[in-house]
């Protein structure tokens, strides 16, 4: 609101003092944007004691004696520990959780020292195995039944198995893997304040579009964008035009035109947990000639994507909520052009357990998070996707990650 | 020698006169490290051809149905792929190969537009899955053994033996492990050029070297000077004085000082060939103040450096060439400070098959290539390590990868 109001002031004054007092608007929503998340830190410790004892509980049904990661999604959710922090090598670094909620850090001898550097937020217990020493014999009391993360790679598997032939190391059952699904109020908090700060940037980038502007410069703009937002690891893919009818495609580096569309899908984080938004945009009125057969796609999109989170509710089965936006496609015509499932889970994974398709049989639950986006791509002509992440609140229903900003665009004009 | 002439001409024509022509030869070295592999194109169809005949061949003998690697080194050997080309995500794309030597490749449907635009320079079978499908599903004529790639990710293994129950889907064995091992001459001529070029570019940063220059500044100009010499993804360890005694130290942004060695350990790309080479280097004579015994401990890394590489040979046990300059660091008193492997084979990847450490009895043969990376590490003091590259020759004996431009240190001062 305060926005307008400057823009009224404004064009009262004349051209010259116009656009000097018109900066203020965008000034403040850069600072705005900046402070926007600053008052969120890392989850608590007390976060990762509650993660271990449930895990730990989970183990003593099928009689696991541990459960087995390497640093990246899973690791950091158990210990605070991803792949950022330490880069994956063919020396094995292994996350161990038993039966008592114990961590154990399998970590090459020589770089014992860096290890202990790990930002784990409590006491482990280290094991250390040496240069020509096979890695998986050192860790004791492996046993039954032992589960992995299932993004492990396969040789550290082999390994394990090799060393303990009389074990069983196999994937983590759906029972853990479901542990992650569900969302604390701590980690909704950093999701909807990553994702929110993601559509203000995306809205910033929006504004600064002009004709003849090239795709990688609109990239650049987008992720400098999300760095001034605070926010971590922030890239967008952007695609012009006929670029955007494939859905990941890597564009062209093509210059904006008037009757483009301009697509953002952009994701970054904040503390670990990830944002994932897209729009596509037009350029201003007066100057963009979007042909109006684009802008019933985007329309038929935005209904699309309404259906779907309208459907969204604890209890309802995931594939419904994939299925409900595809039928109101086929009826529209664009059934055919919709090729990917309507949405992903997202948390410490951009994309994470559960999936919105046509074949999940997952009942949504309460704590769940999904995006919800649909997309029509015709190639050689056009594409357009709307994203907004949700999450199924306490009373059953779908509530938008966005929703503190105004939530989903209402035209191309307004993102 | 050219370089020399120059700084001779320079001195006798006065202070000033002497520092504009002093900078000619620093300039010639730009132009020379940029154009210095630009001769080099990616590597043949018919290389493809042969390795994918090799593959089908190895395959039969235990009477393996099919070989399955993901996006990575192993899909870049066989197909051209790397997991830059393509991101790996929930969603499978998998290369397999099958005793034929017919390449598949399983795709998700709505991007099978873009996986046509991998760079696979040979004919391709495309299997797509939708996304409410059972990607594995969809791989026709999966039976009997099927071997996958050690580094890929465990849930596809499980997808995988999950839809071919009666298959017996496990880690490829070592002979097929050993296929990429053994370079051909088209890749030892990237290996050489790509180690030659870091090389030359360690050696630029090292002149620029100043009292007070912070690790990241570094850092960063060496990451610079490896892109402007053409090579991809550079970086370097940067780290100075008792920060290089963490081998793989991240640093404390410390400022250069007197009395400090910089230790650069860097790595770059070319063509999809690794460089690795570490230099620990001192501040100009004059003006570096190295103690002694710090001098004393380069020294001894260097000797262990000389016999290592003059310990490997074809026929050898690579335990051996990590046995020899630990010995030697035995008679020195350092054998302590000596806390990791000797080296590892380099490639496609950086560290890869075989590994040259003490438990080792891979014998070496014509073709292999290693790292030579002895060190020293006394943490809180001080940290040494000198870092060749070399292959195994058709006549059985070592050859540095960066013999081309001089090979090994011969003091901190000339690296």
């Amino acid at each position: 609101m305060k926005m307008k109001r400057w823009h009224l002031v404004c064009l009262s004054l004349g051209l010259t003092a116009a656009c000097f007092i018109a900066y203020y608007p965008s000034r403040r929503l850069v600072s705005q944007t900046a402070s926007h998340c600053s008052h969120l830190g890392p989850l608590s410790v007390s976060e990762f004691d509650t993660r271990l004892a449930t895990l730990a509980q989970t183990l003593t049904t099928p009689n696991a004696s541990a459960y087995i990661a390497e640093p990246g999604a899973s690791g950091l959710y158990y210990a605070n520990v991803s792949n950022s922090h330490w880069h994956l090598s063919e020396r094995p670094l292994l996350l161990i959780v038993d039966a008592s909620a114990r961590l154990r850090v399998l970590t090459p001898k020589f770089e014992g020292t860096r290890a202990r550097l790990l930002p784990i937020p409590f006491e482990v217990e280290w094991v250390e195995w040496a240069e020509d020493e096979n890695p998986y014999e050192q860790i004791p009391e492996i046993e039954g039944t032992v589960f992995v993360d299932g993004s492990i790679r396969h040789f550290i598997v082999d390994g394990l198995q090799s060393a303990f032939p009389k074990a069983t190391v196999s994937a983590a059952p759906v029972e853990i893997r479901q542990l992650r699904e569900r969302k604390s109020e701590g980690e909704l908090a950093l999701l909807r304040c990553a994702n929110e700060a993601t559509l203000m940037s995306i809205r910033r980038v929006h504004k600064q579009l002009h004709v003849g502007i090239r795709e990688s410069d609109a990239r650049t703009l987008a992720a400098r964008t999300l760095a001034d937002a605070g926010l971590k690891d922030g890239g967008c893919l952007t695609l012009f035009g006929e670029n955007a009818a494939l859905p990941h495609g890597s564009g062209t580096d093509r210059r904006l035109r008037p009757d483009d569309f301009a697509l953002f899908d952009c994701t970054a984080s904040l503390h670990g947990y990830w944002s994932d938004v897209t729009r596509t945009v037009a350029l201003p009125r007066g100057v963009s000639t979007i042909p109006s057969t684009h802008l019933q796609i985007w329309n038929a999109v935005r209904t699309a994507q309404r259906i779907a989170f309208e459907t969204a509710r604890a209890g309802v089965l995931a594939k419904r909520v994939d299925e409900a936006p595809r039928l109101f496609f086929s009826l529209a015509g664009y059934a055919k052009y919709f090729t990917h499932r309507l949405g992903h889970g997202i948390g410490l994974e951009v994309h994470e357990d559960p999936y919105l398709n046509g074949a999940s049989e997952v009942v949504i639950q309460t704590g769940h998070t999904f995006s919800d986006e649909p997309g029509v791509y015709i190639e050689g002509q056009v594409g357009v996707r709307l994203e907004d992440c949700f999450y199924i609140a306490h009373d059953g229903s779908a509530v938008y990650l966005t929703a503190g900003v105004g939530g989903t665009a209402s035209s191309p004009w307004n993102p």
